[in-house]
């Protein structure tokens, strides 16, 4: 990471990071208490009003903070330190007003200024400006849904939830403070089966509240609670018509999660059932569909090993450096390639292809015609020959030794069958790239000629 | 675009675009207020009668505007502006009939030619064949949906609130109707809980009918409101078997649009999942792990620079004309290519693959072999050298320069790494496609060898 | 198709299809009449005992006829005629016995043989088994599925209602027959709000029914009429779990047609808004950007004329049939390929490719390097050139003329750009193929050379 | 399969398969009965007491069984059967410590440890414990959906009702548990319509709380069983929300299912369709249009035969041995290739190409041009000559003869146009590949001359 001016901080600064953790929590406890203050208003200027000015004082704080982060410019990728660029940006975009005026303790001041203590439900309301800092935690989650350290699945449910929650948690509010403010209580939701409901306490009318919101969210509808009077059919209207929306969202969420969770299932059966239907159409005898089924089973067991074609879209240089932290050592003390430049090394190791083989699968077949040879990676291979028939047992190979070398140089069909023992890495290189790679190097290719003349 | 014979007007053109979308403003008028009126019965000769005569008056000038407006011909492309042809057209495709029909005020009519006052709702449910006019929103909708200038998440998502409501509002004006029609008062659905509802004014019988409406819609279903004769119930049947089709729609159309929306995030997420199990199960060291990562983070977010394969399908005479735009001026300020003619400098535009590289990667190894040869569009690169394991750095190379060319040139492994110091762009050419391009041209054949010497 | 026995039907005959139609509208019947005849059982003996009677009447002579169709053996794809075969096949796949058991009127055969009246609900129950005959319904319904003259999105929705409204229907039925045969008539869901209701008639019963049956398929339980006595509520826990699957299956279905339907748009506006984004990341002037857009608004517009990849799935020699008709004329009236051989000509029609352009479009461009020559088959093309940046308009050119073949005869860079009039469709055929496949016909290359001599 | 140690037993032993699907229906009886005795005590110590005690004698036998079990390790892919391994890996990975948790009768122990007969109902939680078994079923579905024996919809299908049954019964059970310890039975959901519900009967209470479970689950929502109390609002609420992650997840599953299941309809819908649109945009004449479409038709009836693809991604030898299976005794006994080596036949097998024609395809055309020929392995080929615009049949081919040879061997335009008969299978070589395998084997070149020699 490059060097920042003093006391500017990176955006992915370690504190920087846990300090915007902190906020969100109370991003979350701002998001429960602002619509319970409305709803229940002696919490906003009783017990609640500590912890929501020592919130706002964190949030004040972070305002000032933003001042000193560095961002970074989407047109050149670096990161921008200027005070002043930051200040503009942070200004300019108009997240400043807004994070100001949702932290702001208007009751408070208005108290300060007029003396008065004015219990009115209007700074209730103004203090759902604070639900603004709910953006933070969209940009949280959108921030989890990109980082791979985290489960997207888990991501995105806890989303939903939190989204869920907020919503029956504010619908109900809203609904109680409805009943609260109607003339007759006899004729509100919640009057019209208990008359005192006021009086009852806070824990009683919240449960209510909840209760109401989550029979109409989950659209069971008992018909117990329902609305009693014009204003209450009016919300309970709008709150139907967002209820749709959000269940739709829900249930679009989770089929997406499913369908992309069983895609890999799919594959694997798919491939799995049309080879199993091929070999039944095919009448192919039993041991050779037992055969392909165990190699496709355990193929897609081992498919973290041998994932290719995801390094392809790496840029060669890093590439090459896999390559090299891979497999250098065991080209570099294999019998053939013993004693190579360094330069012929670097050149070739790029080009190996790794492959993993389960056990028991034929890797060359003899008699096949030759156009690979292979370097044991890791793992056992076992050497055989056919004849008359028979099977032969001839030699084992481990790691470094090679296979098919002798098929590939003097270009006859492969006098052995090679076949893996267990679990095994091989690297693979074919002839014709082989020469083409060694040609220039002249004094490499004596060598090489020399080492397979000593290992004959 | 062609000019029109005169009177006519394009379909495209600017002011009949907006003629239009005021006929959709009326539409949306006219789809509001004749359920609405069919229910309250008064409004449509009262209050409401004015209006519905001006929008129809508006409708009655659209059927005359469109005898004058062009029409595209599906087998030539071509726009048609015979007067002749659009009138057959307009007239044949049946929606002109239907056109008249629903514009015509057959109430005003009827009173004109018989002197009578005629209240009876007849004249509402013919009103009704306004709703004709829909058929202009779906048009509208079908084609925001192509119009790539408008967001189809938010073109579709209003579309179905807009087909939600009306459903909703249509079924609500629906079933007050029926109570109205009702002979006992207190077997309806409205009048059971409140005998008088027809005194109590349009706005509450209005919101009642909502307010059943939506609570059947969304499936809550709470019970204060329900059916209690007959007819309602079997109206009731028919709303709810509508409403599983909708709810289906709705669900079906938000999980399209999230499984849509999720694709980019799915593909990200899986290539960054594989790439580090496989950096895991190989056990690569984590600075390399920490590369691959970066590299993968940062070219997904410039994906949308690198976006060769969208050019594959336009045709060739545009690709070279983008090509030239972008690159020309380049190629000709290069010191190798200065100075030679225009026609090799078109043919060897269109063969350049641009690239971009983010920060610190590494474009060409040193001791690899040479393919290519590079000349920086934009940004800056470091070419640097490796010798007994220390890099040394030995120039930065800026707009305009070229790297790799020695290499190509002389056949030999590349004698130094480049690597980009900042998200660069680079355009690239085959050794071979470069030999062949330039071969016929002899001239400019020399031209580029004595750059090259001078350069040495 | 083939000659079959006599007496024998093949099951595609258009008047064994239409019988077979005629028996869906019979089962739709049946489906409708047998829970019905549960729940009103007076019916069943009453007026509807004729039109059953009939019915099974019908299907016992399909019972006859089944024996006379001859059917497509699996193995073979041949028609099998043989009536033993026909026969075994028919009584072994047990459809058969089911065929008969539900054809039976077993109430009739009771009468005959007991000269009794039964009236017991043990008749109505063994009516059910008439519902096997649904069976043909899904074998419509799979049928239509895969039969591409009808649309996939209706056969799937029309069986979606169908599906629904059995259900409904069915479940409604039950509940009525369980209210009838329930003790206390006030503890039964109608009875608790309609002590008489059998005496109110079958019409009323009915509608109850069907509306109790909805409101809880729908879930929107209003709680007007709900379970009584334990029967019931056991009844309703069994349909409210299968009210459970088959909305799931509702939705499920619902989605996948949306979001098939939604494919095709998709691609487009993603690749549109692609391209829009390259063009306005790397800062493509306006001109440049509007040529690529309407190039690829035309494309998806005109894309069911260039399916060529459909084609490839075709065995080779209908594809040389198609492409003998679509070009054969054009290629003989050429001034080039004027009086060559048929073979030649048969030869060279399968390897042109066709291509179509919208208007304004360049094909071929001056001074590129030169790899096909065109023949145009319908449209109009204008062959231009341009002198120190002026395009100057040289020639038209019309169906079975030629573009670009003087670039390649000579293997000069293209002397002219020839850019699409209108609507053009051309056919293409690259040089190198061209040359190899003249090559062996000696006398048809010297009536070319002549031909382009004569040309010239 | 290897042997192992005495004692040790196999996980895919089949006896140990069947005490694991045996002990499954254990666990589900478990799933049942725990909630079940935490809702009606008095059972937990009566009449279930003693099954409760054989199924903990199983699952305790089941703990010591688990010590003699193999297991598969991950990195070697090989079975572990030391019994210390073993046994480590039971206790540690902390599945030990819950089974034995979960098996200990607790009630028996304090009472033969106290003396004391307790009923409280807390040793009905603990004996929620045994829920954890529940995870044996995750388990088996998990590896039931990769099993491809089983139907994945079924599987998968099963597995949705079992959830949804489970959480109904569960919430079931505990809201009747809650019904019967609130003090006031009239404010219980079920003692407000029937105060004496405890004297009723097990039955009936069990009865009504699946009713309400499944009426708020469903959302139903009647509202004749509904919350009275506070303590039942917040199970409900809690109920609410899990219900409404339950529906999206089986909506979602269900979605997944069906989109899965149509992917194969849409492929040949939407194949069928583009390639009738582009017959009737290109008027092609009715008869092509018949024979492209009855093609495809039965391309898609055929697919299982044709999997080559499928084949692609197993090793060569399995792949090798599979076409000598097919295709060794047709090739021997063909006429050109009969006396040659084993080895050549070895090398040339796993190069044929298999392909099914339908029946009256062209496989070869008079006059086109060679590129392979074909051997028939089963069905019949028609051979062609075209004179004049008539068709001459010449000749039936059947099994290992031979077609496209002549003109392979004389590089000629195929003389005959070969014609499939019935449904037939052949493979193919290129004349290239051909050559280049034949080259090397000078004896077999011979023979091969003279057999074509001596048939001609």
């Amino acid at each position: 990471y490059p060097r920042l001016r003093r006391f500017i901080i990176a955006p992915y600064d370690r504190r920087y990071r846990w300090w915007q953790m902190f906020l969100i929590i109370l991003v979350v406890y701002s998001a429960w208490a602002s619509p319970f203050e409305v709803a229940f208003k002696k919490l906003g200027t009783g017990s609640l009003l500590v912890p929501d000015l020592v919130v706002d004082a964190f949030f004040a704080i972070d305002i000032v903070v933003s001042f000193f982060v560095a961002y970074l410019d989407k047109s050149t990728y670096l990161l921008i330190d200027d005070p002043k660029k930051i200040a503009f940006r942070y200004v300019a975009r108009s997240g400043f007003t807004m994070d100001v005026a949702s932290t702001l303790p208007f009751q408070i001041i208005y108290r300060v200024v007029t003396g008065k203590r004015n219990g009115s439900s209007l700074f209730a309301f103004i203090n759902l400006l604070r639900l603004w800092r709910l953006r933070r935690v969209g940009d949280l989650f959108a921030r989890l849904e990109k980082d791979i350290r985290f489960s997207y699945f888990w991501t995105r449910y806890i989303k939903l939830i939190f989204v869920t929650l907020f919503a029956v948690h504010s619908a109900g509010c809203m609904y109680y403070w409805m009943a609260v403010h109607y003339r007759i209580k006899k004729m509100t939701w919640i009057g019209s089966i208990m008359e005192d409901f006021e009086s009852r306490g806070i824990w009683l009318g919240y449960v209510y509240s909840l209760y109401w919101s989550i029979v109409t969210l989950s659209t069971v509808g008992y018909g117990d609670l329902h609305a009693m009077n014009t204003g209450e059919r009016v919300f309970n209207i709008f709150f139907m018509l967002f209820n749709i929306g959000l269940t739709s969202y829900l249930i679009g969420n989770m089929t997406n999660l499913i369908v992309h969770g069983a895609i890999r299932t799919f594959i694997m059966r798919d491939t799995i059932h049309e080879l199993s239907r091929y070999a039944s159409k095919n009448r192919l005898p039993d041991s050779m569909k037992q055969q392909m089924m165990s190699h496709l089973q355990l193929k897609f067991k081992t498919v973290e090993l041998q994932q290719e074609e995801v390094l392809a879209d790496l840029p060669k240089a890093i590439r090459s450096s896999i390559a090299q932290h891979l497999f250098q050592r065991t080209v570099e003390t294999s019998y053939l390639l013993k004693g190579i430049s360094e330069d012929l090394i670097a050149q070739l190791v790029p080009e190996l292809k790794a492959e993993y083989f389960p056990p028991k699968v034929d890797i060359i077949l003899q008699n096949e015609i030759p156009t690979d040879f292979y370097i044991v990676v890791s793992g056992e291979l076992d050497m055989l020959t056919h004849n008359n028939g028979t099977e032969q047992f001839l030699q084992r190979l481990g790691p470094a030794e090679m296979a098919g070398e002798i098929g590939v140089i003097f270009n006859i069909p492969q006098p052995f069958t090679v076949r893996s023992r267990r679990l095994s890495q091989v690297v693979r290189i074919g002839h014709h790239l082989f020469q083409q790679i060694v040609q220039p190097h002249i004094a490499d290719g004596n060598i090489i000629i020399s080492n397979f003349k000593q290992h004959l």
